[in-house]
């Protein structure tokens, strides 16, 4: 085994980037702004700042700046788990005898098992800063509620969780690890809201969506003192915090004189494959590399490969702006799959303007070859991947395997964002032989491109 | 805060350790050999190659050979998880508003979730250059189990874990992680040994015992064609192995001219503490050194505080050789505890000939504590801690929080074993109020004491 590069490159704490990176301030195009949905106008900022920390909402609208500084106290809290290590997957590349190079940036060396508390850190600490008494949210799979919890301890923030019913449920402990960060847990829809006493009301004993946590959330905030929503995805300033990832990994291969030639990552909102593939993309933008990108999703929920590009509310309870993105309406439902993290029906408006221009490409992959790509990974190189995650690497297997065929020596980086420690029920369906796959019909995505909004014309 | 040292120091992987530390080739009095309980004679050689692996049988029995060289292949597969970083606990020594300086070796950063993948890495390869086909444990809380089921599947050993079937049943996530690395995980008491027949038919319904589990292992390895034994904590190799974690540690601290005046770590088995101490330990009985060793145990299970120094079985089943070590009796039985991996009667013999002749300390915990400190911990330094790992932290806030009312700026390094990530019943207990202290009354010590076998006299 050639070893000229080590298995894991870290930076010194020196090296860590000490500014976010911006894409859009390279962007041909920006994408259209957020959109009231009863005036078809373009939100004011004042509406965004009486739901967002004001610093966000600053970095939400910034088109202009490439490098926004990132704070010491911030910096303070990253050096507990950042730098993350770049790996060269040499075990990888032995077990599929291809003459491709794998590199991948793991996120998933922290408690909260994932790159979401690369926002969840720099949000909790805004809105300390601007003097808030606490921050709400709503979690799905419970990565973000947990990066969110780690975050708010360490700050000093009170936090409410709105975790969907059916994973409060079914994932007692994700809860619980949030509970030991000190965060409040609700499940959600719960009586605390007016939108959760109505959904309760119309759908008793429903098992909750994301779209009603979502809204439940945002009325907590909005109703009390010194509180604001945060979001851990699909937002501008979510994909700059996220930007930690690309610089890290664009220093440690440049340490190694490594130029890349693809970079993979598995969308769900987009901010880890935003994130990611920001710093690389700002130089192709500018003319300065030839990467090809490569967005995977999961085939039960094709937002870019098989959605619209168009104006939809960001929750299914349509209660949000409306954001210009590829999306396969506010009202898709995906069928049941356990990659938690993947289901949503929109996709970042920066990676979908991006995608609109023809930057980069995605691809949908079924969940059993995703499975089937986690559980060779994990053999050969050690890490048990989150099933979203996995989705990246079944790419990039892929890929490198295309290379066998073709002999071509492509070095790829894919983003492994994090680890299925608290994922094991799907990993326990998958061994025992009664997982599924599943794509949406052309009959049930005509259904979810019927929920997209019609924009009324701005006068 | 004055950062002249970094939060993590990382070692390159130049600077990973190449052989192992044997303390044993300098420690003044060895502990006495394996005794075979029915004649009282030492165990000869062939009798442990029949059960374990001929190189760990070697290892096992090495007292001259200050540095056993580390085989290339292990070293590789260590590249996969080490170097583990070296961590100054800044953030709780601000928390807890002290002169001492805090660091700590976390283990935890792999699937597995704590150090036992070291040894785990190694026997597996000893397995396999051995040409067998196949190995057999017992785990208990899970970690070493999961361990070798990662190492198995990366050296391509067929792997039968005998695991107590009462966490068999309450932590069947752990139980699907070893399964997605292809071991075979078998409920103790089974119907596939003649142990666990007996078993069966005198308890019926029983959940099992770790003396059970080994007795299962022990049975199907010799019963099998090619198959061996393994081990994960208490005897020597297995902590030789464990040097890895003290060598770098050593090396990290040096790296920045840091003198450590204390070294803590919690004991079940005592591997992990004597790996940590090993290369320290050496130089204090070269007289190189003034280090203060503690080794930190829960008060339900206090082996070396409270417990006899004498010739024992390794197992409640009373199937092993006899060892000489502290021990609280094989048939003692600690009140259900969720340190599971610390519920073991024994301690390792080299831990054991140390603290007898004086050259380490011991103190027992009581768990609401252990807990207390977790949580702390969690919410400043960011990584939920295994109930085990928790142990040592709770010592060192203790030694910590002593300097600050004696003004002394002592250094103290503790080993984090692992995370907490499978063990979220424990928290929720916590969290709950629900979770009780335990030590043992003096009549139930005498009650263990009691099953202390009476050793024949050899001729």
């Amino acid at each position: 085994m050639d070893r000229t590069i080590p298995y894991k490159i870290y930076l010194s704490e020196e090296e860590l980037p000490r500014a976010w990176y911006n894409v859009k301030a390279h962007m041909k195009r920006q994408h259209p702004p957020f959109l009231d949905p009863k005036t078809g106008k373009p939100c004011p900022r004042e509406a965004l700042e009486r739901v967002f920390c004001s610093e966000c909402v600053d970095q939400e609208l910034n088109e202009t700046d490439e490098r926004i500084a990132i704070p010491e106290e911030i910096l303070s809290f990253y050096r507990m788990f950042r730098p993350s290590p770049l790996v060269r997957a040499y075990f990888l590349e032995r077990m599929l005898d291809t003459p491709a190079e794998i590199y991948y940036k793991f996120e998933g060396n922290n408690t909260s098992g994932s790159h979401k508390l690369n926002s969840a850190a720099a949000q909790a600490y805004y809105a300390k800063k601007q003097g808030l008494a606490g921050v709400t949210t709503e979690t799905g799979a419970g990565q973000w509620g947990t990066a969110l919890a780690m975050a708010a301890a360490f700050f000093g923030l009170k936090l409410d969780v709105f975790m969907v019913k059916v994973s409060y449920e079914q994932k007692p402990f994700r809860k619980e690890v949030m509970r030991t960060y000190g965060a409040n847990v609700i499940p959600s829809p719960s009586d605390t809201t007016e939108a959760g006493r109505r959904i309760l009301k119309a759908f008793p004993g429903t098992g909750g969506s994301l779209g009603c946590a979502i809204a439940e959330a945002v009325e907590t905030a909005q109703n009390r003192e010194s509180c604001r929503y945060v979001l851990g995805s699909v937002l501008d300033h979510v994909l700059l915090h996220q930007s930690v990832i690309g610089l890290e990994a664009k220093a440690a291969l440049e340490k190694y004189g490594v130029d890349v030639d693809m970079v993979i990552g598995c969308m769900g909102g987009g901010s880890n494959f935003g994130g990611l593939i920001a710093p690389f993309m700002g130089e192709k933008l500018m003319g300065r590399n030839d990467i090809e990108f490569v967005g995977v999703e999961p085939a039960s929920c094709p937002s870019l490969t098989r959605g619209k590009y168009a104006y939809d509310y960001c929750d299914s309870a349509q209660m949000t702006p409306l954001a210009k993105m590829y999306t396969l309406g506010c009202g898709f439902m995906p069928s049941p799959t356990h990659s938690g993290g993947l289901r949503y029906h929109g996709m970042s408006p920066v990676i979908s303007q991006l995608y609109a221009d023809g930057y980069l490409r995605a691809v949908a992959v079924e969940q059993k070859r995703v499975f089937d790509a986690a559980v060779a990974f994990a053999r050969c190189e050690g890490i048990l991947p989150a099933p979203e995650s996995a989705h990246a690497i079944c790419a990039a297997m892929d890929e490198a395997l295309a290379c066998k065929r073709t002999g071509k020596k492509k070095r790829i980086l894919f983003g492994l964002t994090g680890t299925g420690y608290f994922d094991m029920t799907a990993y326990k369906q998958y061994n025992d032989g009664t997982m599924s796959d599943s794509s949406p019909t052309e009959e049930e995505l005509e259904r979810g491109f019927a929920s997209i909004p019609r924009v009324p014309a701005a006068d």
